[in-house]
């Protein structure tokens, strides 16, 4: 969200009530006399049925399910508004339906859960899975979203994918990409700071870890996340071993900045007013400065270009390079569906990325990631997930 | 079914070749620039749902919630071709959602469920009840789709509908209340037989009842459905007084031939062949008979009415006065989804019935129902629904 949201606000609201639902569920074929019907339904739908019975995999071409995924949430952590439950989040959800369209020509419905444990999310959409081509969870709180993608994926053959987690990782890979490119760097020596330990913190560690970026500091409210720590769920701890610092001479956690000083790479996924310009000073030269907290990032653009920050990325599109999920997931979800990919893998995320990276041509500081505009992006993400 | 369904398998498979799924989702807002964006999307999107995190019932306006119902089945009992599973029933479920869109202007999504015990099908269901106007059960095999039915209604407030109970009750019902008209009958004093005690022949001794039908005999594959039975199921239990008819002074259990002498009406939802012309002829003057097994009938139209019949009404197309759910599903949802009535009752099936016979005017024996290509008649059902 920007900080002008609230200029939209009535005119969303307008527009929300305009079109009493975001998608409009049309039928294919016409039903205007007998024989219509005795095709799109009885007697003539036995067959396909009878045919779909017989060879299970006509179901992709018979049916809507191969470019049908369901965009599931329950209602959890709705953009920057926490918990409003279920039906609140339903207009997000309808959003997230419509760019699967607008940019990738997949069909999507919103649907919205009436139950919070992770075990029921998961018995809850394996029991629909037959109905659809992929999942894309939406704006479930973490921990629980970890546990929920990794036992739904597991339960069904076709892919999962949490979007708050790899949409994210994924543009900010693409943008990381492009950003060592034009300051010359290598993944292997980039030492990175990341604030934020939630869903997207974690999934851009785990993300940027397997490009090949060996020291990772993931920072969550307390301070560093190390090996040393009591208080930390396991999926903090599975990365705690990749910041390579321990506690500070003193003893106590370090912050972010005891952290940013020789750091590379700084990723914001926390909150407003994070970082000063006096820490980012302290980062190498050429500093690459990613703060994307919404609506207001970590550190204002103009502050950190003044505090030496050669390349800056935000998550908003009144700045130049926002990393926005959409340039990543419609593409993604197309390529899984024309691929029949019943699982996406660290292979298909790194794919992409390379390929968002790719699709910018010669990058320059303003201009490392694509705007989601740009015609073909997400015919280009789905062929590299394809040729994974 | 048609017994000439054959000659439309490879136009109905070819058919759906091309469509690769029925509905078309399309977007209803267009996003070609960054303020679409905003307002379908983030930042904008936040302001609708705010507004209903704070007022629930703003969900109708703002989401499609209101116009969408789900299509559900899990695959047990799907058109003739019995328990076939979940991916082989979507077509029929996404023909049966054109239906909904054509007839009715309800939006419709096919689920097919990888459960099959009823309280897994309640809990699935009723998980996904927030993103849905209402649920339409479909082609869930009997006793289940009964338990399943009145558990799922008490969680949720949202109507809950099996239509191969209902719809062909409602329609059954309307044939009956011009049958009776044009024989000068009322429902009281009208003795009734039905053979097929599934979920269809159940709910339609349930309606006839509550429209009045007093002596009602119900025959399963065993004979007549009597209170002295242990081999019964609590469903047909409910109805096993109604017939007032106790086993054959032999004492075996009365079959079709033993109850149709001095009856007015036969209905029958059972197999092809069951009855002939020899029995009909035992049935008192002017005898209704409405043999709805698809794709053959209990007994043959012209053999009906060359043993006496004055009214006869089949599920078929080709033959006058098919009893088809279509004409009553659409407009009974389009009637509940505008007049937000979260439970559907008797009154509701009734009023639906009423409407459909009213619609067809003055009723001659070739016209006791409307064929479902007469326009209005949807919206007409609706409102008989909404007026409740």
């Amino acid at each position: 969200m920007n900080v002008d949201a609230a200029r939209y606000d009535q005119e969303a609201i307008d527009a929300h009530r305009r079109w009493r639902g975001k998608i409009d569920y049309r039928s294919r074929p016409a039903v205007s006399n007998q024989h219509d019907l005795s095709v799109v339904y009885t007697p003539g739908v036995a067959a396909p049925c009878v045919e779909i019975n017989k060879h299970p995999e006509l179901v992709w071409e018979l049916t809507g399910r191969g470019n049908l995924v369901a965009v599931v949430t329950d209602g959890s952590a709705v953009l920057g508004l926490g918990n409003i439950g279920p039906t609140a989040a339903l207009p997000v959800m309808e959003g997230k339906c419509v760019l699967f369209k607008e940019f990738a020509g997949v069909d999507a419905i919103a649907i919205a859960l009436d139950v919070h444990e992770a075990d029921q999310i998961v018995d809850a959409v394996a029991a629909i899975a037959p109905s659809l081509g992929g999942v894309n969870l939406e704006d479930i709180s973490a921990p629980r979203c970890f546990e929920v993608e990794r036992k739904l994926q597991e339960r069904v053959a076709i892919p999962i994918m949490h979007d708050d987690q790899h949409g994210t990782a994924v543009v900010a890979l693409a943008a990381v990409i492009n950003a060592l490119k034009l300051t010359n760097r290598e993944p292997a020596g980039t030492r990175t700071v990341i604030t934020g330990a939630g869903a997207s913190g974690i999934a851009v560690a785990h993300l940027l870890r397997s490009y090949g970026v060996q020291e990772i500091s993931l920072i969550d409210s307390k301070g560093l996340i190390t090996p040393e720590r009591e208080d930390i769920n396991p999926y903090k701890r599975e990365v705690a071993s990749w910041s390579g610092r321990g506690l500070n001479p003193d003893g106590s956690l370090p912050q972010v900045a005891d952290l940013l000083p020789g750091t590379d790479l700084y990723i914001g996924l926390s909150g407003p007013g994070l970082v000063t310009p006096a820490m980012i000073a302290t980062m190498n030269r050429d500093a690459l400065v990613f703060p994307m907290a919404n609506p207001t990032p970590e550190i204002m653009p103009a502050l950190a270009a003044e505090a030496g920050a050669a390349v800056i990325a935000t998550g908003r599109s009144d700045f130049p390079n926002q990393i926005n999920n959409a340039l990543a997931f419609p593409g993604i979800f197309r390529g899984l569906l024309d691929g029949k990919i019943p699982k996406i893998t660290d292979a298909h995320k790194l794919a992409a990325a390379e390929a968002i990276a790719a699709f910018v041509g010669d990058p320059t500081p303003d201009r490392i990631i694509p705007s989601i505009f740009e015609e073909g992006l997400g015919r280009a993400v789905a062929d590299a997930v394809m040729e994974v």
